[in-house]
């Protein structure tokens, strides 16, 4: 079901009931960019990892959120699901106003995954994190006190004193002389506006409510209305606040739909989902903390169940069988002998079936990272002798493997495969990764010819003339320095002393992302 | 006429034409965002305006960029006008990857203006500065050279063998056993592809030719198809280079219009354009300078001859009938006596007409400055006493006041109302202005009554406790200091002392801005 601030509020109820029910919640979310400055490193640590994506993608914006939640059908044996694709904008008014960052390729992207832009910002639902909501609560609520602030009473420049003036004469001429309930006074710019607003509040408080109002034509002017009765101005009042206090309930938004996910407590699941995790708690939570063991506390506060199907098709007996864990790669592989897919099915209108072809959407990506996840534990359960049927307690041992482990595509394919968030991380040693320069000139071949008595390496370019490079004889590669000492064509570094005195802030782009 | 990168080779041309055609060419453009960080102070002057723009505005993009040209029509006596919409959007590959700001309140606002960010982001027209163009096209050279790059060559990692094997495997099948002339082979992830470009060009260089290509479903595979000749696969890597270059070319795309607008020497006019101008200069010419007389000249270089209609609209003997400048309330105030607007009519389908009402499309507000321009510049030929018709020469004495100089919105109400690109600029004294500090508690009224022995004052609030105030008795300004020296609830520091040791980084608002 698609979710806009058009049926938002509708919606509500039915998300709420679809948490409640379910027995997991898979979640997928589309950004406006991936990576400013450096990219992470094969080479890195779970903590600089994190740094280097905090760093990198704070700033850009979550703009859909995928959430499809799964519920056990008893009669049928089955799962069935509900989805919503929500789209997300944080408009400014009465939410702040944002300044954020887009990628023109992942834009590009999306573009042609058709993804539509105009809606996001024309009907995108607004969200805030919870210090923002705070904060601006507070705001609101001491402005309503006290109504005319008075602190913003500015003195008529001169040189408007006469066009104010008539205006004031044409309002006092309306209230006096004219039948209509309403005029309207256009063509002022936006200084001389918000001069009208105090002054004709000033002088016809208790004749007129002025108020700023859009035309068809998109021209901003003011409508001043008669006030009938006493009691015109306090209801008009009255309704004023009301009407804030309903925009601010609607700047709040989404972050609502986080933070049940987050209270539900219940199983989390994504593919590849550090960014997605990363995104959802900076935009609808609180803002990242800096330091890594912070984050791991904070993430597993607000989801304290969390399970990567990425991470999980990279371990045995997936990882045999699993060439290539792209998320339709995924599905494909989970389609064939030994796996097989469930149904999966849902009520009408209310979320996905395998017939659907919805690639990137968010909500169907969430659907199928659900129908892959279903299709791995029920392969696990199966070769344990049993037979599938609902998931196996969350404290079942056929989870200890998964559980709160955030993929880390990058190093994965080193040894750093995972974010640990309920124990210690990997701690991969380094010794057998160098920081190497060399001639301009030289190509991979050449790099790789000088180290071939060591074995093969893995060479990761940092620029035309450094690399890091890894050896997979790690019990060779302590040889290496000292074999190099004399070759004046090379220096070589250890990764660990290359890494202390630099704060590491080149720019470098892994080749073979360009394919 | 609306021009995306659909069209844009066969407009070309025709926006080529009109240039060469026109007596002036009228521009606006559309960004992402207007403000980052810190906004203009009343009292800035322009060489701080100009260093506060630029660091607040240069990490957005600009997206949409009207041109109407006004040629003459001899026959009837009048102008004419074309009118061009173009879409931009900076898309990477071959251009590079662009990380841009966007301002929430800017969306939304182009939203509610009907701006479609769908085919901006789809048919955007790409642009390149011409640094970027400059490196590229060397890149582009070096990298066709060497065909093979071979520092590239990545050995085949333990893990992916068999894999990398077995599709080979495949591909020898295909090549001597099959009848088809194409293969696809899924599945892969981007480095097994990246793996497979390398391994199948080395072992099949001559029998296979491999490409990536995108499925419907947006899937990315690898095509293989048979080479039948030997010419064969020459002619593919020369129609490839071909390929190659042809996307380089788009990729520059809207470049050439501006460029082309640069070169005409032509009279350029927009309304409040100096941010047009900077992001015109920025995105499709050269990054920005520092340094504001560098700004000038380079400015000046680019664009000869440039007049911005709100500062000619702010001048007498306009400015006494003008009481907004907005755009469209200067065409209204235009419509009436004692001013009249032409007739401004177009060929069917090359521009506009006033019965058009396409406010903020780019095209149209470009084309309402060229007719309002007119309306004014007929006004003072007719002033004069003479019969408006064809524009004056630029030469003549009429243009002085208006020529080469760049409206400043924000302090155009105080004594720094523009910048002028072929001379010195206004340098209002600040004599008259103190930076106070002052009790959290105090409202605008506290301030006025403390300071109202010394005549009417303008405040611009930095903060709670501190404000910049103006004091229009510039003759008893120079008393204030001392008159307060003993009062212990405010400290009164002049600007300009001010000024000179704080690098100034506050972050405030005009609060009337808000209305
Ligand atoms: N060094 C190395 N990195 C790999 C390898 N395979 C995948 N990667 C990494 O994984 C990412 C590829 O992502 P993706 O295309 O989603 O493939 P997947 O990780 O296999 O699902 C890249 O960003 C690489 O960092 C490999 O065999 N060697
Ligand atoms: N201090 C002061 N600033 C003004 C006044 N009128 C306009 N402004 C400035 O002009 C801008 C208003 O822009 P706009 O709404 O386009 O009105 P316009 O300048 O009259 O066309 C604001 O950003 C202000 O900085 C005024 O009377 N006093």
């Amino acid at each position: 079901m698609e979710v806009t601030r058009k049926n938002f509020k509708e919606v509500l109820p039915l998300v709420r009931d679809s948490i409640e029910a379910a027995d997991f919640l898979a979640i997928d979310t589309e950004f406006t960019g991936l990576m400013s400055g450096r990219d992470v490193s094969m080479f890195d640590s779970p903590p600089e990892y994190y740094a280097t994506l905090l760093n990198g993608t704070a700033d850009f914006l979550l703009i859909q959120f995928g959430l499809c939640t799964f519920y056990w059908d008893e009669k049928e044996k089955q799962y069935m699901n509900d989805a919503y694709n929500f789209y997300v904008f944080p408009r400014g008014r009465p939410g702040p106003d944002r300044l954020f960052m887009c990628q023109s390729s992942s834009l590009d992207f999306l573009a042609s995954q058709d993804f539509d832009f105009n809606k996001l910002i024309r009907e995108g639902i607004s969200y805030m994190t919870e210090p923002t909501e705070a904060k601006l609560r507070e705001e609101l609520t001491e402005k309503q006190k006290k109504l005319g602030n008075e602190k913003d009473c500015i003195p008529i420049p001169d040189e408007h004193k006469v066009q104010i003036d008539n205006i004031c004469k044409k309002v006092r001429h309306f209230i006096d002389f004219e039948n209509e309930d309403e005029m309207e006074i256009d063509r002022c710019n936006a200084f001389i506006r918000r001069l009208l607003f105090q002054e004709l509040g000033k002088r016809f408080h208790n004749e007129v409510f002025v108020e700023s109002k859009m035309l068809e034509n998109k021209n901003r002017v003011l409508k001043v209305s008669k006030i009938k009765c006493g009691n015109d101005r306090m209801n008009r009042d009255v309704q004023k606040k009301n009407e804030e206090w309903e925009q601010f309930e609607d700047a709040v938004g989404f972050s609502r739909v986080a933070r049940m996910i987050s209270q539900s407590g219940k199983l989390v699941i994504g593919h590849n989902m550090l960014l997605d995790v990363m995104h959802t708690l900076n935009h609808f939570f609180q803002p990242l903390p800096t330091d890594y063991n912070t984050f791991k506390e904070f993430t597993h506060c607000m989801f304290p169940r969390i399970l990567d199907t990425k991470y999980m098709s990279s371990l045995p007996p997936m990882s045999d069988k699993v060439d290539s864990s792209v998320l339709t790669h995924l599905l494909a592989t989970m389609s064939e002998a030994p796996f097989s897919v469930p149904k999966a099915l849902c009520k009408p209108g209310r979320g996905y079936t395998l017939a659907d072809d919805k690639q990137h959407e968010a909500g169907y990506d969430a659907y199928i990272t659900g129908v892959c996840f279903l299709a791995m534990i029920n392969h696990l359960v199966r070769m344990r002798g049993e037979q599938p049927a609902r998931l196996p307690p969350l404290e079942a041992a056929i989870w200890k493997p998964f559980m709160n482990k955030l993929y880390l595509a990058k190093t994965a394919h080193q040894d750093s495969p995972y974010i640990n968030l309920t124990g210690p991380d990997p701690t991969p040693t380094r010794d057998h990764v160098f920081h190497v320069t060399f001639p301009k000139e030289w190509k991979r071949s050449d790099i790789s010819q000088l180290f071939s008595p060591f074995g093969q390496i893995t060479v990761q370019f940092l620029n035309d003339t450094t690399a890091f490079i890894a050896f997979s004889r790690r019990d060779l590669a302590r040889g290496v320095p000292r074999a190099f000492a004399g070759d004046r064509r090379v220096t070589i570094v250890p990764y660990v002393t290359y890494k202390i005195p630099k704060l590491v802030n080149k720019v470098y782009f892994i080749q073979w992302r360009m394919f």
